[in-house]
């Protein structure tokens, strides 16, 4: 049976403004939302106030130039798996058999971008009806020695390796919009990305999703979003800062955010 | 270059009879210790009183039999990641660049035994001068669901796969001995075993090198490493509860403890 995967954004999770910070309640009530699932689920979250700012300190998106480099890779993976393990209790607490799956050992990366990933374990774990968790995190890469493997990329990988039904994208605010919505009131939320109308979208993108990360931009994440909706796996991206927006995704529900559609 | 494999026992970095206790100090000198190493190093450690009652709570070992178990394998696998948080952490002040890499993420494993392993991140990591630390685990298996892939058998995995140069293996005693030293006041230690000694050896064998654990015997272990010790890779047992042991052993001094050695 095809997983559910759902990524959950670093800065829902986490109180971007103080490194290190997780928010516990949002981590709990995500949890309960998560557990409406039915079928496998894969989740990945990103890296929020834990990974970035070590990366960014250590330039590890920038590939290795360094030896103090090494030292950073160290930690930046550290402070992902320390924010990995507070997602992991949260969802063991809400009686969900989550496991955590390091993408620096499985995934064989390539200029930033990966090249091949063993899937078997995941696969397994699925099988059995464990829920794998995943997560943005500093990798060995093949040609730059070093780089930063993102969490929506993880997403695009399994959804399409592993074949998945959908995908809901958890940000902090309602969706994709024209301009940031934090900081322009202008900003107008785009409900549907299509192939079709992606041309004229893409023109009036100068917003984000999420505020600035080591990860690369909106444009990006929609083009992958929209390769992967060409293989007939549809994206949400919704408001997981809000109680039960996740929830009634997860359930089926679909517009209430931007769906990434084929069409 | 081929790397060091460095096992630390669960015995020698956990108090085996509180549970999720880790000995601090003993890591800390341990971290320095193995900061004498030149090249390459990989360091794999077991569960000691993190992984081993959690994993035998849940029958881990046993494969899947009820759905209790998912929970039980996602407690284990947390367990043991925990422990080697306080692994990472004490290498990390010891300013070594270690890294943590997760066995149930990466290796394919069925009947408990590994089918293949996926080793490109860790030749990577190792060509770059990172330090990576795997350690014994709760994994999916393809045949029986589920099962316990136990440090030892990563060490040698690793050793043949990596071309090891050298095995050490630091547990709480002095090395190998006939019955169990702490027990049993006859215990002779055996300074060596090769593959022509083993055949009268093992018929001396009734004790232990560790405690209990849930991964199996002594004599299966020395196999193991007999089957190394062919491929022209050595391995040393050896106290590293005694301070400086094991880094007189990593500087390259035998004889420390017990010795298996093709011969």
């Amino acid at each position: 049976m095809k997983p559910l995967i759902v990524k959950l954004g670093g800065s829902v999770i986490t109180n971007k403004r103080r490194r290190f910070t997780v928010k516990r309640a949002t981590l709990t009530r995500l949890a309960r939302e998560l557990s409406v699932a039915k079928g496998p689920l894969v989740i990945v979250h990103g890296g929020g106030s834990f990974g970035h700012p070590v990366a960014s300190k250590y330039g590890i998106a920038e590939g290795y130039k360094s030896k103090d480099q090494l030292m950073g890779l160290s930690l930046t993976h550290r402070a992902m798996e320390r924010l990995n393990s507070y997602v992991i209790e949260a969802l063991q607490k809400a009686s969900l058999p989550a496991i955590a799956v390091q993408p620096s050992a499985c995934a064989v990366v390539s200029g930033g971008r990966i090249q091949s990933m063993e899937l078997t374990p995941i696969q397994k774990m699925l099988a059995l009806g464990l829920i794998p968790v995943l997560y943005g995190d500093a990798v060995p890469d093949l040609s730059k020695g070093m780089s930063i493997l993102s969490g929506d990329q993880l997403v695009v990988q399994l959804a399409r390796e592993l074949g998945g039904k959908r995908v809901i994208l958890g940000v902090d605010v309602d969706g994709v919009y024209t301009v940031n919505p934090k900081t322009n009131k202008n900003a107008e939320l785009i409900q549907e990305i299509s192939l079709s109308n992606w041309p004229s979208v893409e023109k009036r993108l100068t917003g984000v999703v999420e505020g600035r990360d080591v990860t690369g931009g909106i444009a990006n994440k929609m083009r992958e979003l929209l390769a992967l909706a060409e293989r007939g796996v549809e994206a949400e991206i919704v408001n997981a800062a809000k109680p039960n927006i996740l929830k009634r995704a997860i359930l089926g529900e679909v517009g209430l955010g931007t769906r990434v559609v084929a069409r």
